[in-house]
Order: structure tokens, then sequence, then C-alpha cells
């Protein structure tokens, strides 16, 4: 695969995307509009009436995938520069699921105060801002301050990503083993971002706070920790268990954000019955799907990984909650949000699904059930469910900025944005 | 035209440019490629070594015009949202003349050290940086900081674009009147960031420094003003004369880059034989050509008008200046490629002048002579002449960092450039 990656990105035209105009450019008087002296038109339109830069500009569909670099992927503190092919990857998922034009910013600064205030004045620039591989705990400090002093959305993927997800994946097992979100045992392992946005999900859904057991590199947080960071300190819990494996007997849901092969067959037959397993790490899971299943017939499995059912991808939540909220000039992605993108990726699951996201797959058929508890990544109705949750969700909770046309027609318009790009795109890669 | 332009900036997708992928996002497998588990050897690879994120990213190819919106168009100070419809026209000039990606950067700061200190951080994202918009005295001193401490070109267009094209149209001014350039007494009206550019690079062809007086909204430049900014200080000459019109007898060489109507049919009657008016104030010249040419029979006269001719535009300099530049991995954009840029848009215009070229203007022939001194600029070979010429000299001066193939060969490469371009582009606007 290193040699197919590395020429996929190296050949001409290098990287993975461009910049196309979307006006005709042919003679004088199309750039006597594009440009001087027809573009003082739209200036002073906007500077009379702010808001019009949504209605003359590409703001409204453009987000800023803006990170420093020093969380990225799996790969660590690798620098900004280091981390741009994840970031024009992440701007080619964008446009590819739901039409969003994407500048990926890789800023030269880990310190997190100068770094909010580079993002903060780059507000003029983007319609919404997704944070991406800025490490924890930082990341948290960064997300918050920026989310309260920014008039655009801000979402930082890499904590609320995972959650919607597996926020999904979870509603739709109880479902199937008929238990109830407020008697889980439930053990996270990993305490970074993702980890701590996922235990503040849970309890939205009726997850009891202090069922929630966070283990970090150290062990379980417990009451006998020292030198927690503030964002570990809601989790610290009397128990007596130190280890991982000390906390696993009785739990009936575990996510993974960790590191691979950390739980073993052994730790897994501990578990409640009928227990859920949601192993994210990348690209090797907690456990091994196959191993797992293996060990407990009674289990609901889901990884990061693609070659096997339940595959947790980001790239179910963030480009339809970005495109529902700016569809409807959100201020913010707050809970609400979140939580009905969750709700839309449960309910869609168990809608019958077409035959062409099975032939997608290399299957014959797909029904809800253990092996498919959440959407598949390549199923494009997703952006018709998402998108219009997310965006109703903003009206409901009074954060938007813009008219919602209401369901069908929200759906119309986003037919009309995909339609354009895909005829647009026929040829625009080779 | 206000109608005709707001529609133009309005209409689906709204605002001028868009983000497409350059590579197959069609199936899983693509998708593993674009982004994770692929996207992590590239990655990795730049870790180790830097220089290769040239290789697998599109840094290469990418700008970033960033302005704070302090001084846009001829519109002032309108803040750094109201100025984006500016910067998108730049990124759609950028495309269309030399095949450059770019982004469009509005950044809410309006003080110098904290924009230095926003646009350096910016470094991993972009391949060079055209600063726009950006009002004088501070502009200097951000460009001059940021070109010495960033690794990556700094060129701030609205200093040295005109002052490239102006010293172009000199060049063959003088070879047309048969003057030269050191016995020229020179005036400028307006002492912003084009004059004292246009000054700086008129000294290098060989006008005496001495001979150029500058005049401000103040007045002339003299031994008797106080409180001049530093960046004046070097124009402060000996002479009676206070006012333009004082400072206007036998003057050689009037480049106006100040506002509409400042100097007379009388004034022009003034100055020296043979004189050259470059009056290059937008929308409304320092004096109208026609009223210009049927003053003084004996003159060679420019303006910044598409629809008379000489017209000195900026696009003849800087989507090649970049091209040549990056293509070679310059580290500054020198003098040397400045003055490069000029010689070659001085040569170009004494060579024949394609069929086609005419035609795009209504004009059964083009020939150099008095109203022809600058390359027309839809004229498609302008690529091919400056972009060498400015790689050849940060070759020649020693701040290029990549190798240069040739003249013939890189020619080759930019019809590539352009053809792939072309290509890709049919059906892209609608």
């Amino acid at each position: 695969m290193k040699h197919k990656a590395l020429e996929y990105h190296s050949r001409f035209p290098k990287g993975k995307t461009k910049i196309v105009p979307t006006k005709p450019t042919e003679n004088s008087e199309d750039l006597s509009l594009a440009y001087s002296p027809g573009v003082a038109y739209p200036c002073l339109e906007i500077e009379k009436e702010p808001s019009l830069v949504y209605e003359y500009t590409n703001k409204g569909n453009l987000v800023g995938i803006i990170t420093n670099g020093t969380a990225v992927l799996g790969l660590g503190n690798i620098g900004a520069a280091a981390g741009k092919p994840v970031m024009e990857g992440k701007a080619v998922l964008f446009k590819k699921f739901a039409g969003i034009d994407v500048f990926d910013i890789e800023i030269n600064e880990t310190d997190p105060e100068r770094f909010i205030q580079i993002v903060k004045s780059l507000e003029p620039t983007f319609g919404g801002i997704n944070l991406e591989d800025i490490r924890a705990p930082e990341c948290f400090h960064i997300e918050r301050t920026l989310d309260a002093n920014m008039a655009i959305p801000v979402f930082h993927d890499d904590q609320h990503g995972t959650a919607i997800i597996c926020t999904a994946a979870l509603l739709n097992s109880l479902e199937l083993i008929g238990k109830k979100a407020e008697n889980l045992k439930v053990v996270i392992n990993g305490a970074g971002a993702a980890a701590i946005s996922i235990a503040e999900m849970l309890t939205r859904i009726g997850v009891s706070h202090n069922n929630i057991y966070m283990v970090d590199s150290r062990g379980v947080i417990n009451e006998r920790r020292t030198g927690l960071h503030e964002s570990k300190l809601p989790f610290v819990r009397k128990t007596d268990a130190n280890t991982l494996e000390e906390i696993f007997p009785g739990t009936d849901l575990f996510i993974g954000v960790s590191v691979a092969n950390v739980v073993s067959p052994q730790m897994l037959k501990t578990m409640a019955k009928n227990p859920i397993v949601f192993a994210l790490a990348n690209p090797d899971p907690e456990i091994s799907y196959d191993l797992a299943v293996s060990t407990r017939d009674d289990l609901i499995m889901a990884t990061g990984r693609s070659d096997f059912p339940n595959q947790v991808n980001n790239v179910l939540g963030f480009p339809f909650i970005f495109r529902g909220a700016m569809d409807v000039r959100a201020k913010i992605v707050n809970m609400e949000m979140k939580l009905a993108a969750a709700y839309a990726l449960a309910e869609l699951t168990k809608e019958p699904v077409p035959n062409e996201v099975a032939e997608a797959y290399g299957l014959s058929k797909i029904e809800f059930n253990k092996e498919y508890i959440i959407p598949k990544p390549l199923d494009a109705r997703v952006l018709y469910h998402v998108a219009p949750a997310v965006a109703e969700a903003a009206v409901a909770t009074g954060v938007a900025q813009a008219a919602y046309p209401g369901r069908e027609a929200y759906r119309d318009i986003l037919a009309n944005i995909m339609a354009h790009q895909r005829e647009k795109l026929i040829g625009a890669h080779s």
C-alpha cells in the first residue's frame, strides 16, 4: 500500500485538491466582473450589510480544516507540514460526501493561546472551522474558547466525530439486545479527545455518569490517582480496580480509543451478558474482530476498519454536520445538534438498505442486525438524513441565523448540490 | 454593471472559487489512499524529509492571497470580510493565467505585529504568499519582516506589481522616443505602496534617485515638509515647488498612482518634449486618455483602463512571477527577479503579435509603437516569457532551491500545466 499511496499523492497535479473558478473567465468582460472594476460592487454591498458576504462569496460553503499537527492520525506530534496530507484528505471527504469546499490550513504554532488568536482572526475567511488533529488536553480549551468567541460553527472532529458515531451505534446495539442505557457499566480505554466527548454524549442518552470508568495509560482513573489533568477529574471513581483487566468484569460496553491488542479473550469472557465492544484503535483494534466474535457469540462488535462489519468512521458525521449547520448559518454546533446527528444515523440504519449500497461492499443484502448497527460510509442516503436533522436541531435550539426551508425542500437543495458537483467533477480528476 | 456584477457573484455556486479533488475518489480503495490508512505514508515521508511536502501535497502550486482589508482596491479600509470578493477574484486570475491554486485568506487583524505573526504561522500551508490590499505605510514593514522570516516567497503585489509593469512600459517608451533613463525628470503623484516601489525600480534601470519627485496629498515632498513617515524620507528634495502643478514643468515622466483628474491639459503642456504619462488611477485616471493625447501629440500615454491602449494591469505580473518563483522553489522574490519580469515584458512587446491576440481586442493588427508599449493581458505568450525569466533570475541569484530544467523544457512544463487546466476546466463553470 505504501507505494500506491505515495504514487497517488505525488502524481500530477501533486497533492489532492485544487482550486477552480466557478464562474466564466473567458474574456475581458468576464474578468472585469470577476475582478476590477466589477468586483467593487459586491465589496461595497458587504461593507454596508456584512451578512451579504454569504451571498457574494464562497464563505457559506467554505470550511477551514485547521491543525497545528500536534496529534496527527495515529502518528502523534509530527508537525503542521507533515500533517498536510491528512488535512487535504479530509478536504476531499468533505467535498465527496457533502459538496463542501475546504481550505486546509496548517499552522506552525503549538502554544494554545497564540493558536486560538490565529484561528479566531481567520473568521472572515470561513463559514465553519473544523479543528483537526490537535493534541489533548489543549484541544478542549482551544475548542471551547474558539466556540465561545467566533460567530461561525467550530467543531473539533477528533472529539465529537467519534462520539457521535459511537452513540448511534450504541443506540442500535441496545435496541438489538434489549438493554437500557441507564443500567450499563461502561469502560472507556483512552482519556483523550475522543474519550471525553464520548463519555459526555453517553450521559446525554441516559448512561449514568458514575457508571463510566475511564482508563488512561496509567490505569483506571480512580480516587488513588494524583496529578490528573482537570479534563479527567469528572471521571475519578471509587473502585478497587487499578488496571484495565481489573475493571473489565461485568462491563456491558467497552469503548477503546487507545492502542492495539490491549483486550484479551480472557478479559472479554469476564464481561456481562450480551456485551458491546467498540474497539476503535486504528489500524489495529484493541482486540481483533475475528478473535472477539469467536470468543463471545453474544457479542456486538464494531471497529474502525472498513474490512469488517460495523465500521465506526467519522466520515458518517462531519460532512453532514457541517452541511446542516452551515446551511442554516448556525452560530455553533451544540449538543442537541450532535445528538440529532447520532439519532438520525441510528434511525437510518433501520431503514431498508438499497441494493447498490450492498453491492458497493460486495454484499448481497444488508439488514439491521448485530453486523449492521450503523450506516455504511458509502451510503449516499446519509447526507439526506443527517444534514436535515442537524439543521432542524439548530433551528429548534435557536442558533440558526438563516431560514430552514423544511425537510423536503432542503433535501431537494441537497440533491441539487450533489448533482451539480457530480456533473462538474466528471473529468476533473485523472 | 452593478447588477451584472452582483448576479455574477451570487449565482450558484456563490462566490468565484471552489475546491475539487485532483485524484479519484470513487470507491473505498480510492478513499483509503486519500485518507486513512494510506495517507499515513506521505505524512511519515514528510516528517522524515520536510522538503517532500512539495512532492506529496499541493503546497508547491498553492499561493495564499492574504489581506486584512485595510486598503481594498480603491475602496479603502472596508475590512477583511468585505475584501473577500477581491481576493477570490485575484485567485481566479492566478488560476486562469498561470494555473496556480489560491486560497484567499481574510484576516481580522489590523495591528501590524500581530498580523505578521499570524501570516508567519501559516507557512506550512502555502508555497507562496501574495500580500494584498494592506494599507501603507504598515505594508512596508509587514512585507519586509515576513520576507526576512519565511522560507517561501512573500510578495506584496500592490507595491511591486504596478512597479514591474510600469518599468516595462518605461523601458519601451524610452526606446521609442530615444531618451535615456539617466536624464529623466520624474514626478510620481502618490506616495503609497505602489509609488515607493515604482521609485525604487526606476533607480534600478538607471533613473537618478534625485530626479524623482514624489507628491502626496499634502503636496511635493520637499525639505520644508515636516512629520513625514520614514518611508517618504528618502524622497525629500530641495525644490521651490510645493504643488503638483508647480513641479510639472520640464517633467519627462509622470506616473500617477493617486486619484482622478488631478492633471490638467495646461499642466501637460508644461512637460518636456516627448513626455510620458502613466495615469494609473482607477477607474478614472489622473487625466483622461482622450484629453491627454489630444493635448500633446508627442505624448506616450498609459492608463489602468482596458478600453484604451497601453493598459498597465498587474495581471501581467503576479501570476507569472509566482509561477517562475515557485517552480524553482525560490526562497524570496528579489529585485533581480522583479527586474527580469519587467525586461521580459518589455522584450515580448517587440515581438510579432499573433493575430488571435489582436482579434481578442477587436483589432486587426498590433505592433510595437506608442500605442502598444506593453503586452496585452489576454496574450497567452506572457506566461512563457515572464515565468522563465523570473525562474532564471532566481537561479542566477542563488535563491532557487529546486533545479531549473532549462528554458525550452520549462516552457513544455508550462504548456502541460495550462493544457491540463484547460481540459479539466471544460464544464467546470456554468
